[in-house]
């Protein structure tokens, strides 16, 4: 079992064509790339553990607005960012050994029981603990990477915790025509009723610079898979990241869902997914819209949607077999290889 | 930062002489002695803060019988051995380094507040999720140890956590004559009377056998300083490990402790000591008991008791300058080195 890389973090790579040996312009190569990945909970492991496979050059830019679980507690009971996102892409990161392997599955221990420490993962308190000590976010999540080994950077999209606020139509399915304002991640993500719009308190939080200067220096930006309004849309919703998109001279990949239709965005289709990113940041264009094929119902509606973005469609088998719902980081890798060259 | 050492965990040495280059028998140079020591908290964290200066090679032998604090709760909670002990243990043994001491500092952290995780020391949920992941007590210390770059290894005093029962005379200090039976090493510590003797439950625990082997192949083995009746005598009444301590061709220093009227042991003098030793391991010997001037007010007396152990007096001075209670890690390093060669 080896131990960790000992030098320090990699600096991030510059974007665009390097100067090759002979003075050439040459392109970066697929491994050196920094490719930013933008989510949370399951839909950006996904994309961690498929991008690992291609670059060495990974930061995943992380919500911090849960407000459930282990993550709610120690956010409440610390005043910290919920870290469970943060500890999950952590995780995707680990290096492929058995150190690597060992650390992320302690991390990833989750408490049994009914005793105090039911539910929490170890991994969230180690984050805190690290917070308490350093007192420095970036830096104790750099830490936990290096114990990892892992293959790239985890960073929050914020430097303070957030709130979800949504605008829900039928979210007490007695009144299904009602809208009420309902707040929290939690309770968004498990209401049974239809989103209408999304918004963040504090409206323009404090930014996390580090994470902006990816953003800046990447030369691709994947935005999804996940839990549309919970996991995906907030990062638009931070002025200062949202900024920082529309600005890099990154190429930008959203990652559709697989089941389009499901829990936040049951009764979508994959085009209102594109027409909901439009509505929430105006000024965002696109190069890449993947989807799987199971995720297509109207190919001419989504490509013209896509296009609407600026973006072309790709349309390639990037789900488990027999499990329609979940990606193969595999067959994910493969796309995303694909279209990052 | 350097992250800790990659190769294996180094083999116990054998005790006794090595054949040197030119086959000739030559003493094993003091950086490689293979020394033992006996204790827990506090007093176990001194000996190896002094040890860790003269030898890579050290075994921590920590007692299981705790039951209060952090380490009760996960105790009782999730059925394993107390692991706050160790923890500290393990701590003492960190690498001098920046990565060493970080861990260290993350491993002895303690939630403040009044939550759920209050009191709760990170380590100890660290070691839990350990052994909890790979079913293995020793191997889940050895994580730890490679983690912290420890210089030695870190071993439980038995294989199952132990219950303290003390005959206390004054317990109830209405009634100073009665003599009680008081269960758990909390209530036995923290008791006003005074300890009459000492017992484990279960009476003969399973042993720890890679504990065994390393008091078998040890050059020294150091007992105390620490709480007399629940960190330093518990070793002696596991039968296994008395049986291990009685066999072994290593040389054995008693470290007493800087105030031996206190606490557990209030009214007695350095001979009481002694006197509790070869009471509770009638057929135990030393070869050195190390003393602090403080400690010593019949110098006859002592050496006469040191000598019925078959033992040496060595009196050094071993307390920080103006702290008389509390063991110099330098200081005890000097006078352990004067003693072990």
């Amino acid at each position: 079992m080896t131990g960790p890389t000992t030098g320090p973090l990699r600096p991030s790579a510059a974007g665009g064509p390097a100067l090759g040996p002979l003075g050439r312009l040459t392109p970066t190569p697929t491994h050196q790339r920094h490719v930013v990945a933008l989510g949370g909970g399951h839909g950006l492991s996904a994309t961690l553990s498929a991008l690992r496979l291609l670059t060495d050059n990974v930061t995943a830019i992380v919500t911090v607005a849960d407000d459930g679980g282990s993550s709610g507690r120690l956010r409440r009971d610390f005043n910290v960012l919920p870290p469970g996102d943060l500890r999950m892409a952590l995780a995707a990161l680990c290096d492929d050994s058995e150190w690597g392997h060992t650390w992320r599955d302690v991390l990833q221990h989750r408490f049994a029981g009914d005793g105090d420490l039911e539910g929490h993962a170890l991994g969230n308190l180690m984050i805190v603990s690290l917070w308490e000590l350093l007192g420095d976010t970036v830096g104790g999540l750099d830490l936990v990477g290096r114990l990892l080994g892992a293959r790239g950077r985890v960073l929050p999209m914020a430097a303070e915790p957030l709130e979800i606020i949504a605008e829900i139509a039928g979210h007490d399915p007695v009144r299904p025509d009602e809208v009420v304002e309902v707040h929290g991640q939690h309770l968004v993500a498990s209401s049974p009723g239809r989103v209408l719009s999304i918004g963040i308190l504090p409206t323009c939080p404090k930014p996390c610079e580090p994470a902006l200067q990816a953003v800046a220096d990447a030369d691709w930006v994947v935005l999804g898979p996940g839990s549309w309004f919970t996991s995906v849309m907030p990062h638009l919703l931070v002025p200062d990241l949202a900024d920082a998109l529309t600005g890099t001279p990154a190429r930008k990949l959203l990652n559709l869902n697989l089941e389009v239709d499901r829990g936040e965005t049951r009764d979508f289709r994959a085009e209102d997914h594109l027409a909901s990113l439009a509505a929430n940041a105006p000024d965002l264009t696109l190069d890449v819209v993947l989807a799987d094929p199971s995720a297509v119902v109207d190919a001419a509606s989504l490509r013209s949607a896509a296009e609407d973005l600026g973006a072309e469609l790709v349309v390639s088998p990037v789900a488990v077999t027999g499990n329609p719902g979940v990606h193969d980081p595999l067959r994910l890798a493969a796309a995303l290889r694909d279209v990052i060259g």
